[in-house]
């Protein structure tokens, strides 16, 4: 870990602690989290809100990916997401380093379930040895996470299966774009998969799926009950140099991809992943948020 | 105007005239801009975006009441309006004083226009005197816009109808709450300009509509061909006590309007008035205008 990464960790541990002894009031934008979960947002139940909304329920919920905040410290990441109403994140290492303490851990827990949400999964978490995965198992759990969104080298495939089974924990495996070496389509983590434990699954990258020429609506049906998270975003082109937009501005069709999870039942999270607007990522972020409950309510 | 208004105003000029002799890649966030406006937005035009956008087009098309930046200068608010891929744009005073000299008209409007921006109406705009009223239809025409979002008083309507007919311009009135002692409702607009020419019409406030306990999808088939305008939003309770939140958020039942605006072929602008945060509108506002493209585009 750099140093300028530890301090931050470090920082946002401190303010962890810190914030699980405040009130709820005492969080900035607290009012505006507050009037969106007055409407029936709360972590941990299905996607609802709104009129249009409340006459059916999805399976799956709408959540974060905290890479989307990956210029900012924990303590942000958590008040834009409550902001947004979205009740669920993952947590990416620039925001829970993987060789962090367990007291370090709990601190950074403490504030993100102290501000009410689900810190349902830590990752994309890579692994190039059999320490790296017994390291990613012990770090998940210690946060409480019930899923490793993970890129294991598939020599490895055998250990994560193992530890899986004997923790509990799911294990999602993150498909990239065209140009990776070793999951460059949902298919190559099906087809390295397929034998093991269902608790190893895909974590659907809609946005690399496109890039590789992938339909993702037809890459979630063939994932089946293999498909255990979502990352959600848009991309300008289903090809390589296809690059991420505001989900509604690319090519994704979403609706087909909606109706796509809803036949499977999907249970789990969309998590938006905005890589767009590095420094400024929250507007795209929103208007991206936006556009899915739109659809989601008009689909009801 | 008050000194802090004229010097706000004169410094928004002067950016103006400065602006207008920038090329595009002079603007901050330009490259947003021209991603999304290489996927079908662009100023005049409906509404169109992204493939599921371009299976039908809307007759009408979205755009911001400026009034939503009202604690920003005007460069920054048509800067933010061109990163969410609006087109169109409403001034509200505070971003184009309506004792402002014709000079200063011009630089503010060439703002506006060297952004790419459709500067469609100026509102909304309060006239109390023959005199209030001959000078916001001097002001708009000289902005070049061709609709003024307005509340005159009642008595004043014979004149608003006169410069309406002379300058070719409409006028838009603006139903505001049940509080509100001359245009509560949709309604009252409408049986206050029955007589009068068809360019005077309504503006339909979507949230006052709705504080005002009324369905906007009805006010909006009521209104017929007298809809000239909206003002999009949504609020907690279809009561007065009502408060502004994101679309989506709130009790509007948005895809009951959009149905009844595409029977009723509405050819004009969803204007995006976005009153939450007033020092920080702009995630509620992407937010808002994501939820509303993405029922669309489900509509679609």
């Amino acid at each position: 870990m750099s140093k300028t990464t530890r301090r931050d960790f470090l920082r946002a541990a401190a303010v962890g602690a810190a914030a699980a002894g405040l009130s709820r009031s005492g969080w900035a934008h607290s009012k505006d989290v507050l009037a969106s979960e007055s409407v029936g947002m709360s972590e941990g139940h299905p996607f609802q809100m709104g009129p249009a909304a409340e006459r059916r329920e999805t399976k799956y919920s709408l959540g974060v990916a905290s890479y989307t905040f990956r210029a900012f410290p924990l303590e942000r990441a958590v008040e834009l997401t409550r902001r947004l109403g979205l009740g669920k994140i993952c947590l990416k290492d620039m925001h829970l380093p993987l060789d962090a303490s367990a007291e370090a851990i709990a601190g950074a827990t403490a504030l993100v379930r102290g501000a009410g949400l689900d810190l349902y999964a830590c990752g994309v978490i890579y692994m190039k040895s059999v320490a790296e995965v017994e390291r990613a198992f012990r770090y998940a759990r210690t946060a409480g996470a019930r899923t490793i969104i993970a890129v294991p080298n598939p020599d490895l495939l055998p250990d994560v299966e193992r530890l899986a089974r004997e923790t509990g924990l799911s294990v999602a495996i993150h498909n990239h774009g065209p140009e990776d070496l070793l999951y460059p389509t949902p298919r190559s983590v099906l087809d390295r998969i397929r034998d093991l434990s269902p608790r190893v699954g895909l974590c659907l990258d809609v946005g690399h799926t496109l890039r590789a020429g992938i339909d993702p609506a037809r890459a979630a049906a063939e994932a089946g009950p293999r498909l255990l998270d979502v990352h959600m975003k848009d991309v300008t082109q289903a090809a390589a140099k296809g690059t991420t937009v505001e989900v509604g501005r690319g090519v994704l069709d979403l609706k087909a991809f909606l109706v796509a999870l809803q036949k499977l039942g999907y249970a789990g999270v969309l998590a938006f992943e905005h890589e767009k607007d590095e420094a400024d990522p929250f507007p795209g972020l929103a208007e991206s948020v936006g556009y899915v409950r739109g659809m989601i309510a008009s689909l009801a």
